[in-house]
């Protein structure tokens, strides 16, 4: 036998669990090795630019709770998180209109473990999810694990579509489905960059309200917009209705894991149990960090800078995609988050181009990663948050050439099947 | 409706995934809340002695860390966890003989994280889990939560019996039951104490081999021996049929929740898309103050204060132990790890003792939370981590003083059936 692992197969193929045949990388994840070249223009992650932090004084906070605090800070601490930061984490959500008890916040490892939690404790194999059509690459990888089976409800330029989620609902009662729960991300979606207005947020709480659907509300970027107050969340008006998950990754970094769930308590006992067995504990340091930064920095202060920041970039990316982007492409106008969501002319295909992007130097994620069916094909996500805005130009610029010599090459030859696979 | 979340029913309870429903509370965390009491001495908890660590030092390089390198400490890593630690990973594995590859290693969130991602990438509910008879409580959970049948293999004070591992074995194939892996904590076992000499480990290896069963070495207190040199690791012997779990949580910290899997490439392949689909990526800034902390300060020396402390505080347990306990009582004597397994006289149950136990200000963990079967009321878990020396003293003699108030009730009224509930 080979003494090099990589060239022997694998003996455990068949020992597997069943779900483990439902995890599959995932098309961002692929692309990371190559995007993250420095010659190439990356507007495929969705990393925050964290060079903005004040990291002096982060490094300091950090510096003394270790010396100062290290009994506790490097010790265990309970699975439900560390009841100061929970304190703190209902003040931040109250600046979303929610009301709530420090009793009803689990601490999680970013919100990608508050939602693969919700998921263990809800999924059965089979069990329907609903997710907007496109929904979150790492929450349809989350699903897939548990062999969850997600349901599409389309969008438009005001998010979910009410209609829509009452047809898909009547429709799956209708053949004797079991619905677990509605997932969305209803304000500056990822990918599709389209907020959920307040009325709409009302009609979609009456519909899950009257169908008994719980609502799992992912609001990582709620308070990354760029004009005016942060949206009013679904959460402040069902506390019964909906389990709201926040994250410190975009506010704060994304490199400390330090995410929550605000669930009623049934729930919320569930979770703190899922939590325990999944890794006893979030870490005790970046708890305490995250808890010292909100009480000792000008954590609002900064989010505006934050907000400045990533304004600027997604101006740069809209006045670069209005330049030079051939008719035929659509985009959104994001009011805020990391993201545009753009439509390539008929008959083009992101998966199959972008090979060709990436021998361009630009990168992107194309549409069909955001589809548990695989469709999305004449979609890509471009990602204004981390490269500077004269990259963003550049980036967008070398796009635009990508995609008028696809629209070249099927005037000349016809167009993919919007369904070819790459 | 009360606005008081608490005094509401829980109106998910049949929404539920099967899976939820094995979710329990464990024993161990009931106690918490109250054996954290001042005037309790807590023989309970599995917490490491952090305040021993060179709190200065570490809280430097965190400072460091961060004021430095924050746009990578405070940024998303990989799913497979940061290079350079992975490379110490296999550095730190090359004291019990491993040679293993950084390509072999995924970094998880503390080893109990690790150990989660192998049972949800291996089990379907009612696969069966081979365990020792008594077994890590945390694991317990785990293979509960993913509706594994555990099925316990006996120990004696060598750890397990490789008899009777093979009959086990035979009895599970012939009922046609599917294993799916051996769970193993071969050296200073929690809670039993015992460590796999190495004629056994050569046995339970080949054994293993013969039935193409999986091993999983769960290893973290491996290098906390109180005389001469680490034990051989079972991976050691075999890079095929172990995954080795290993952690800082003891030899570092704790609260960094920073393990991490060895694995065969098939299995790591699996591992990682899991970790990814729960966590995304263990901390960034965690994994980098582990990796600082292994090339710039002398982490040997620190695990030789730690087995210096930690010797000394078996010793006071054990003299205490010796000086007070009364007839009739057994318990092992450690070569390393954290704890001390009591088996009561007869008649007695730990169980039932345990509120007269804190009543009389000290506790410890009845056995019965590390039998999947809720067996082993007859043992209880002693820590000698934790509390100083003369702490341990007071707390043992106090619980003497129990056991003795406990063998007079018995003594008058009779014994309780050994599978009382409490």
């Amino acid at each position: 036998m080979s003494n090099d692992p990589r060239q022997r197969l694998d003996r455990y193929v068949d020992q597997y669990a069943a779900r483990a045949r439902t995890m599959v990388a995932s098309e961002i994840r692929a692309l990371f090795a190559v995007a993250a070249r420095p010659e190439i223009v990356s507007l495929a992650g969705g990393m925050p630019y964290i060079t903005a932090l004040p990291l002096d004084a982060v490094g300091e906070l950090a510096g003394q709770l270790v010396t100062d605090c290290g009994a506790v800070a490097l010790q265990y601490g309970s699975g439900q998180g560390d009841p100061g930061l929970r304190e703190s984490i209902c003040e931040v959500m109250a600046l979303e209109g929610i009301r709530a008890h420090p009793d009803e916040v689990v601490v999680t490892v970013g919100s990608q473990q508050a939602l693969d939690l919700m998921t263990r404790i809800f999924i059965d194999p089979g069990d329907v999810v609903l997710a907007e059509a496109p929904s979150y690459v790492g929450a349809l990888a989350t699903f897939a694990s548990y062999q969850a089976s997600v349901v599409h409800v389309p969008m438009d330029d005001d998010g979910i579509i009410p209609e829509a989620l009452e047809e898909t609902i009547a429709r799956l009662a209708a053949a004797g489905k079991r619905i677990k729960f509605l997932y969305s991300v209803p304000t500056f979606h990822n990918p599709a960059a389209v907020t959920l207005p307040a009325q709409r947020r009302a009609r979609v709480l009456d519909i899950c309200r009257r169908s008994d659907l719980l609502l799992i509300e992912d609001n990582p970027y709620g308070l990354l917009g760029f004009d005016g107050e942060p949206q009013r969340a679904l959460r402040a008006d069902s506390a019964d209705g909906v389990v709201y998950l926040g994250s410190f990754s975009k506010t704060i970094a994304s490199g400390l894991r330090v995410g929550w769930a605000l669930a009623p308590h049934g729930i919320r006992d569930k979770l703190v149990l899922a939590a325990e067995s999944a890794v006893l504990c979030t870490s005790s340091l970046a708890q305490l960090m995250v808890r010292e930064y909100l009480a000792t920095q000008p954590w609002q202060d900064q989010i505006k800078v934050f907000c400045e920041l990533y304004a600027e970039r997604r101006d740069a990316m809209l006045s670069a995609l209005e330049a030079s982007m051939p008719t035929g492409c659509r985009w959104t106008r994001p009011g805020g988050g990391f993201y545009v969501w753009l439509k390539l002319p008929d008959g083009l295909n992101s998966k199959v181009m972008l090979p060709r992007a990436i021998s361009a130097r630009v990168a992107y994620v194309p549409g069909t990663g955001f589809y548990a069916d695989g469709s999305g094909s004449e979609y890509l996500r471009l990602s204004f948050c981390y490269p500077e805005p004269a990259r963003i130009k550049e980036g967008v610029r070398r796009l635009a050439g990508v995609v008028e010599a696809e629209i070249e090459l099927r005037d000349t030859f016809g167009s993919w099947p919007a369904d070819t696979p790459a």
